[in-house]
């Protein structure tokens, strides 16, 4: 099962030392939180934008499986543990200020709760807003409804 | 001067009505902002994350030049406006729960302050939290500082 892949993809960042310069350079906003937008590394397709807390990023950066901060269930939020649908993580590049993570990741299935690909799948086609791509894998599948 | 581009890549949203249904369909935070992610349409290249309230939105889609609300200075940051480095609409996706953007954008030379194409140019290698890419422009010239 993938949620079990070794974390074998992130040979940049071996150890506790490491991995603690890397959070203290974050600047977590007044909620303790930083955004971080997943991509897929080869594809250079953009996956999701969610958030992570320092204790997120820092399980991310331990075990090479991303893991965000869920906002709405105010809990860990391993990224694939319900649905399979994990995020190896490639690389983690910090934006200029230091408030915005970039995810290079390996996606698993798809990223969307809605069993797309990506969440960014909604634009305007003429008057209408529209759903640019279908679902590739069934939520009710994915979550066990 | 790149500024002064015609907003001609913005077929999708000609008439007011238009615009004013993607903006009812974002989802803005407790501050009135919403997170724009910006990407470059043929690279897909990551290159920023800023943040745009409603007037910005509109201005965006209104005028095909991207505009972001800067917190900061807490005004409109009509990217590019100092620098020449404006990003020019493609195309914008909304996600699916509406709270987060991405526009696809034609970036004019670079998008970070910094002179570097993009704003996520940090990563750690080995112990040490490094800049992956060198600036291709001198802050100092975008700036007139």
């Amino acid at each position: 099962m993938a949620s079990d892949a070794p974390a074998d993809s992130v040979p940049a960042l071996p150890d506790p030392v490491s991995r603690a310069r890397l959070v203290d350079a974050v600047r977590f906003d007044r909620d303790g939180l930083v955004a971080c937008i997943a991509q897929q590394h080869d594809t250079g397709e953009v996956l999701m934008m969610a958030w992570m807390n320092r204790t997120a990023l820092e399980e991310t950066l331990a075990t090479g499986r991303v893991t965000y901060w869920s906002r709405s269930r105010a809990a860990l939020w391993r990224k694939g543990e319900t649905s399979g649908q994990v995020q190896r993580l490639i690389d983690l590049r910090l934006d200029c200020d230091g408030d915005t993570l970039l995810a290079l990741v390996d996606q698993t299935g798809v990223a969307c709760h809605t069993g797309r690909r990506s969440c960014f799948y909604r634009a305007m086609r003429g008057d209408a807003l529209v759903a640019l791509t279908e679902p590739e894998a069934d939520p009710a599948e994915l979550y066990g409804r």
